[in-house]
């Protein structure tokens, strides 16, 4: 532990220690030197310092996606209470992992899941779940907390971006409920900052009290063209800086909005090349990596461009 | 003007110096200093420190409603184009301000108008009009622009809330993309703090251009049971202080809301009764007021408990 005024200074000699020099890192300390250089031509002012980025494979790993894994602990769960769900789909095919049997159902067993796992409960009762989920759950192969497999030099990332005075968003395909009860801790962005999928809510009373309770319907889908659209309804204002990931092609509209937007801007790939220290994956059509050569994007390769994949020091989730 | 140090001093000695002493500003005064006291029973952390205010009738005025005044305004622009519209319904009861008529037609008139006058647009230009509808509007009676008719006193409070670490909020049943335009001049909340009315918006390409585009569909209606639902998918916490009017009961849910969370909370209802320097007005079955009394919240008397009712110096919208 060093003394703030100690750290400040290391800060300051290097912002970006997880991260090995190179061409990705120049231009991002090239963007924030430009966009706070007061005078300059490419100066933003601190309101419009906006940045975003994807969770999932951007943020943390991906492999397999934690709100995943947090579903089939939930049907787990629901096993144990009722014994003759394991012999139903599409709960049969969720305790297996037979993905064939799962996409048989198609959307309305996929709904079944959501509704039985994370619908039909109050917002406070859901967050306690996914709270005790976070806290005991493991990830199969390398045997830790989610929590603490959150990729450093993104931590490193967000922290300089917010030290030169840019608002730090997350924008992800995943639940907004669900990321709001780690995201303050883990990345540092309060929930009012947490952008992503949605079921309806209702205030009503239950119980007699007045709760906000969950129903088992899809309000907002954001992903692909959703998340320009979530990002919109929620900052009301472009972002300049947007972060995303190779895999889906799910960022690639995200990334493109703010490169078209007027003034400076800059678009973040993170390709998941490093099979060693984390896995190595493609994406089936390219499409992210080619959106990535057409609009000039920085790529980030984990194998060359990051010291160290996870984080260092993981605060208790 | 007065330099910064000597306002700082002006506004420590009162900090809400358009507020006449009486119970409700000693109210707000005694709430804030218990939750920012360190170590006292009731200390708030920065975090929780989340006040949120609805818009018309509480922020300014709503005597007309100034975004139904934009879309008589917008409706005015649409005949000039196509005169034959002067004659068709739902055009011609706006024109005529022929409630009666308006409501003849139903909630499908209404949608026709708000997808005429709010919809099949890019935010970017619904908000262009929006801006210079601001520009050049002037209230009906007072002839001034409605930026002049935000209330003096709620603005003192905005600020005496945010010099005390909380977070302002606004949370109105107009349209959030018509609040942006203004909220962050005029009240100090930026667009990422604006809660409201929304339509459904896709991302889509357009003559070329990527584009927000507004659909004519609802997507949030903002009002009554919705304040609570949309304040927790913007905010993701539960706001500590929450303030609303008397008129059509709009704000009772999220004020209910605030009170039941677990430790402090504070509630502020504006009784519109200054039929001298503003309106005079009651609703209807008067639940409002009822639910104050039962809850214990603060109601403010506009004749009363305010000194000057509309901003001294409005800055240019
Ligand atoms: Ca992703
Ligand atoms: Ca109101």
């Amino acid at each position: 532990v060093f003394p703030a005024a100690t750290r400040a200074q290391a800060a300051k000699a290097d912002p970006l220690p997880s991260w090995n020099d190179g061409p990705v890192k120049q231009a991002l300390i090239d963007f924030v030197s430009r966009v706070t250089k007061e005078g300059g031509p490419d100066f933003l002012p601190v309101e419009q310092r906006i940045a975003v980025f994807d969770n999932d494979g951007t943020l943390w790993q991906e492999k397999p996606a934690v709100q995943g894994a947090f579903l089939a602990d939930r049907v787990q769960a629901l096993v144990e209470k009722d014994p003759s769900l394991r012999q139903r789909q599409p709960y049969k095919a969720v305790l297996e992992r037979d993905v064939d049997a799962l996409m048989e159902g198609g959307e309305k067993a996929l709904m079944e899941l959501f509704a039985a796992t994370h619908a039909n409960m109050t917002q406070e009762q859901f967050q306690a779940e996914v709270r005790r989920f976070l806290r005991t759950a493991r990830h199969p192969k390398l045997g830790v907390p989610y929590t603490q497999l959150a990729y450093q030099p993104m931590l490193e990332l967000l922290q300089y971006l917010r030290d030169n005075g840019f608002q730090t968003w997350v924008s992800s395909g995943g639940g907004i409920d669900f990321m709001r009860v780690f995201s303050e801790e883990l990345y540092g962005v309060p929930p009012a900052q947490v952008i992503g999928s949605s079921l309806e809510t209702k205030y009503e009373k239950r119980g007699g009290r007045d709760v906000l309770w969950r129903e088992p319907r899809v309000d907002h889908v954001n992903d692909k063209e959703g998340k320009p659209v979530g990002n919109d309804l929620h900052i009301g204002r472009p972002p300049v800086f947007v972060a995303g990931n190779v895999r889906s092609g799910g960022d690639i509209a995200m990334l493109e909005a703010s490169r078209q937007r007027r003034g400076p801007s800059f678009q973040l790939l993170v390709n998941h090349d490093d099979a060693a220290r984390e896995f190595a994956y493609q994406e089936k059509d390219g499409a992210s990596l080619r959106a990535a050569r057409e609009g000039g994007w920085q790529v980030v390769s984990m194998r060359d461009d990051w010291k160290t994949v996870f984080v260092t020091s993981a605060p208790p989730p």
